[in-house]
């Protein structure tokens, strides 16, 4: 046998492991390591998708001989520790990469939003009453007259018309699918004409899902999920009572492929992977109907329905439909509104001839998530004005009432989410989620799962942002005033604020002047969102009735430093809501009732989509609201 | 080598081969020759089915050891000839067979009917407007303006409001199938925009069939079919004018299976043989419909629709549906009525998302092809009552008008189509059609094709009732007065006349005692039939203001030989109508107008079906009926 290190050069395949999973593979020589990982299946954090300059997927090599391009983005100190970027890397030998804690998603930490059923829309009417409860998808007993030389009506005319008296059709259309009408007749005989029909309700046509032998009337399930770019969060819930039976969550696998869904489209584009890209979100979705299942001993067949909301990206890579031109002007979907399919036709693996239901999306930047969160505060219904605001990689904003809505998606960046801040991280066990300046000037922290932080996630940066203005370390415009502060320092990138540096922290925090200036440019996007919607429509801030928060960022947000920093408009604090999921909500409004789908598509076809790239005022409300709170302080008179 | 003989007591399989066609088999040693026939699809005429009773499949064995069971149905000239009964024949050495002319099937002697238009229900209104040209799939051009900043309208609404608003569709329902929506923006953006949508019109729901790049409004056609027990017709259809192209036609291949479709029914029950069942029909279907489009240069994608018209237990065949309970009671169908369906679901090769229509039936025993005649004859717009009768294997029957429809099917038998009678064959090369006996007693015939006669076909059957009548050689009860006329002499049956025995002719064709008492107990089955609906209306013989006479027995009928023989009600001659392939005309009209599919569903669900096995005065009518023409010669005054 040959040498290692002579084996090494000639061979043309290596071993790469990933630790702590353990997970490991032959590669060809000179893969970039971050392709590897995705292979694998080990998830390394990439908002820019691979190109090198967000600097999120540090990994140490523990072992091997390895190739990267420069980078500016690593200490001297990563560079000495063997911590490179994964996308800048090549594997040229065998090769054990340790992957950061920071890197780890952790599905418990998911908010998967149990109680959203108090957004649902089920009690949204004036006088108190909600939407009918009647779902998506029906099951109903029916015992029939076996045929006799009196009555030779056909089996298939015996069931139709049974049906049809009993939902009280008149002229409306039902339909039922060739296969079942030719298994109709042996079934009605085996169950001497005794049968359970699964009714699919899409639109003005009522279609006969599925026919069972007897009553099977009260097994009828359904899930209802949200289709987060991050998260997926799936309700099992029991068609019979309406009632959330589970719920389970997961990490949207596309996340490898860019942590924003322009990434993702630009990747699909380039790597002719749309079909990957799918089977990616259809492989959460299916795993998560898989372990609700399990856990509450249902038979796949008897989930008949699945209703999804997410933003047009989601849906369209959910759908397979061509999302290339999302990204590019003039900016069009290929489908608004697509009525409910056949589950299987997206690969998703509940009955066979199940319905798949994905909530209308307004255009290209406002989709079915908006719908959803809309249909879920009753916007639609108010007779005042209220504004409803989902802040995750882009900022979408509606403002209406019963009358009118307009909605407009902001350019907010991620920067709430972790992106383009140095120690910014999406929200995982040790990133800080509340942040303190006390009277005596200290930084106290929480950190989810009480664990030593390792970063921070958006409601941390928005705490740390209004805390550092309240205490006058930085001024309005962002800049740092604490000269003198110890916790001041000049780091590698300019000057940047130490809050955490305690021992027990697995390394010092802290936010750069980059960073606050990333945090600020968001704000404004999302404030000049708000105000342009306001000022089109000639919207005063008295004028609000209520704020509706909504987005993984609005759970665990301070409403009042969201005032402090600017991101929402100065409203009494008792106008504001936290309405969590509302992406969930709405999905499970529509799937408990007919009107709530019909309702739904009211609202996406009402929403007036105001192109904020096209709108004459936005950019110069854009500059004049990236001040803490704003430039034009007569807008904050409460701060 | 081992010589022959012993070679073919030890082998295992015996070689068979058929003249004049020259088709030949391996089969296993001990086959049944009809069974080995079917095989090879070599035609041999089997009423029976293969129970040894009808006595028609006749071949000569020229070479090779056979074994068959006894039989009272061949002569001893027959038996030294070496002829057997194909169905009671095992094969028990390499064998050569000649299957006799009579045998033969030639689809040049179908009635392709043509000028079916006369009977299309296109010029059915009482001011002389026919049903508007509104065919069940259309093509419409599109030019649309492709999307900019100012109008994102997604693709699929884009072009579902485009159709909605060409078609006026209101609150119509329209549907597109997942796969099109797919795959539309691309085709799109590679059209500008400028597209073909084909649309298919599913009753209340309207169906984005097909969506081809630039305007190929112009190229579209469909194929209506006869679906026939014995024969299958089909017409090609241009639907962008409602033209007749080109038409086609062939022999049913279940033909092999039995001749009447009760038998097929037992053997595809006993045999496990419903999926080959359809097979075979779907096969004729399909050669038909490429025969067509090769001759007429047609893609077979441009073809967007097929209806047919057909007997409830060939529709059921043709869709693959249950039909076992069509045989016995209560007698039920599967389905009455089956909306239009994708072709390809039931194995038709036109355009891949294609319609398949087949015409309503309204019970067991009257199917499509009477709804096809009803509408074709206009027998649901008459303000008088009138009569449509369709006599084939069984005898249906419509009585009604505008106001109200009776239908009933008798057990006429086929004797009409030539079983249960001696020399009796279907229509084809060599069967007497026409049969006159002139002042001087002498018999004159016409063969069809002017072949040397070999048979009687169903009209020649009639000619031969009516003129032994006429000519006193029979009585009323159909005896045999002819005592010592040479031409009646006593035949191993009983008592047979010579209708021909000239020199030239292949052999001597006779009458028998059976063969006429056969036929008076169909034509007594059908004219109970009609009596007992008239009986149970209340209609008298002056009523009737018009009598039609459908189907391939009806289109070389004498009719005032079919009053003689009491087949049809003693009405003036004027007031009968030949009206050819109706089942055919039917097709075409709801192939060509919504309107007229719209009325075919009203005739299905209008007319009431007359159980007359469990009517009471029906067997009494038809014991008055075996008379020439009547017990009742009141009935028949003119006679």
């Amino acid at each position: 046998m040959l040498p290692d290190r002579v084996s090494d050069q000639k061979k043309r395949t290596c071993s790469i492991r990933f630790e702590p999973s353990g997970l490991k593979a032959q590669v060809p020589k000179g893969t970039v390591l971050l392709e590897a990982a995705r292979k694998l299946g080990v998830y390394l954090s990439s908002i820019c998708g691979g190109d090198g300059y967000c600097g999120k997927c540090k990994v140490h090599i523990n072992s091997g001989q390895f190739q990267m391009k420069p980078t500016t983005l690593l200490t001297p100190e990563e560079i000495r520790e063997d911590v490179v970027l994964a996308c800048q890397t090549k594997i040229l030998s065998d090769m054990t990469v340790t992957v950061p804690k920071s890197h780890t998603l952790r599905t418990d930490q998911i908010l998967t939003d149990v109680d959203a059923s108090r957004f649902s829309g089920l009690g949204r009417d004036a006088g108190g009453k909600g939407f009918a409860f009647d779902p998506l998808v029906r099951k109903i007993y029916i015992e029939m007259t076996p045929p006799t030389v009196e009555d030779h009506t056909a089996d298939h005319e015996r069931l139709t018309v049974a049906i049809r008296n009993m939902l009280n059709l008149g002229s409306g259309v039902l339909q039922m699918g060739f296969r079942i009408l030719q298994e109709l007749p042996r079934l009605l005989q085996k169950s001497d004409y005794k049968v359970t029909a699964t009714l699919g309700f899409r639109g003005c046509v009522t279609e006969v899902v599925q026919v069972e032998s007897g009553d099977r009337s009260n097994i009828n399930y359904a899930v209802a999920v949200d289709l987060g770019t991050t998260t997926v969060v799936a309700h099992l819930v029991d068609l019979t009572t309406g009632n959330t039976v589970d719920t389970e969550a997961t990490y949207n696998s596309q996340i490898n492929f860019g942590e924003d869904y322009i990434r993702r489209i630009i990747y699909a584009e380039q790597n002719d992977a749309f079909d990957e890209m799918q089977s990616h979100l259809v492989d959460d979705v299916n795993d998560l109907i898989v372990t609700l299942a399990e856990r509450n001993k249902i038979n796949l067949q008897d989930i008949t329905a699945v209703v999804c909301a997410g933003n047009t990206a989601m849906t369209h890579f959910l759908l397979n439909l061509d999302s290339r031109r999302i990204r590019r002007e003039p900016y069009v979907a290929s489908a608004s509104s697509v009525p409910p399919i056949r589950a299987a036709e997206a690969g998703i693996q509940i009955n066979k001839r199940g319905l798949l239901y994905c909530l209308p999306s307004v255009a290209a930047y406002v989709g079915g998530d908006i719908v959803a969160g809309v249909l879920a505060v009753c916007l639609d219904m108010k007779e005042k004005v209220a504004l409803f605001v989902d802040i995750g990689t882009n900022g979408e904003v509606v403002l209406g009432n019963k009358d009118w809505m307009m909605c407009a998606s902001s350019s907010a960046g991620p920067a709430f989410e972790g992106s383009g801040v140095k120690h910014g991280m999406r929200a995982a066990s040790g990133a800080i989620e509340k942040l303190l300046i006390d009277d005596e000037g200290n930084i106290v922290c929480d950190t989810i799962g009480d664990a030593a932080a390792i970063g921070i996630c958006g409601s941390g940066l928005l705490d740390t942002l209004a805390e550092l203005f309240l205490h006058g370390i930085i001024d309005r415009t962002g800049r740092f005033q604490a000269e003198g502060d110890p916790r001041l320092l000049e780091g590698e990138e300019g000057m940047e604020f130490t809050l955490v540096a305690e021992k027990g922290a697995q390394k010092r925090i802290v936010i750069t002047q980059a960073d606050i200036d990333n945090l600020i440019r968001s704000k404004a996007g999302v404030f000049a969102a708000i105000k342009s919607l306001m000022e089109t429509t000639q919207t005063k801030t008295e004028d609000l009735d209520a704020v509706y928060l909504a987005g993984g960022f609005g759970n665990f947000m301070n409403v009042e430093r969201a005032v402090t920093i600017g991101i929402l408009p100065d409203v009494a604090v008792e106008k504001i809501h936290f309405v969590g999921n509302t992406s969930l909500a709405g999905a499970k409004a529509v799937l408990l009732s007919r009107q709530g789908r019909a309702v739904a598509e009211q609202i996406a076809s009402a929403m007036t989509y105001v192109d904020l790239m096209s709108h004459s005022d936005y950019m110069e409300e854009f500059v004049r609201a990236n001040f803490l709170p704003h430039t034009d302080l007569s807008l904050f008179p409460s701060q």
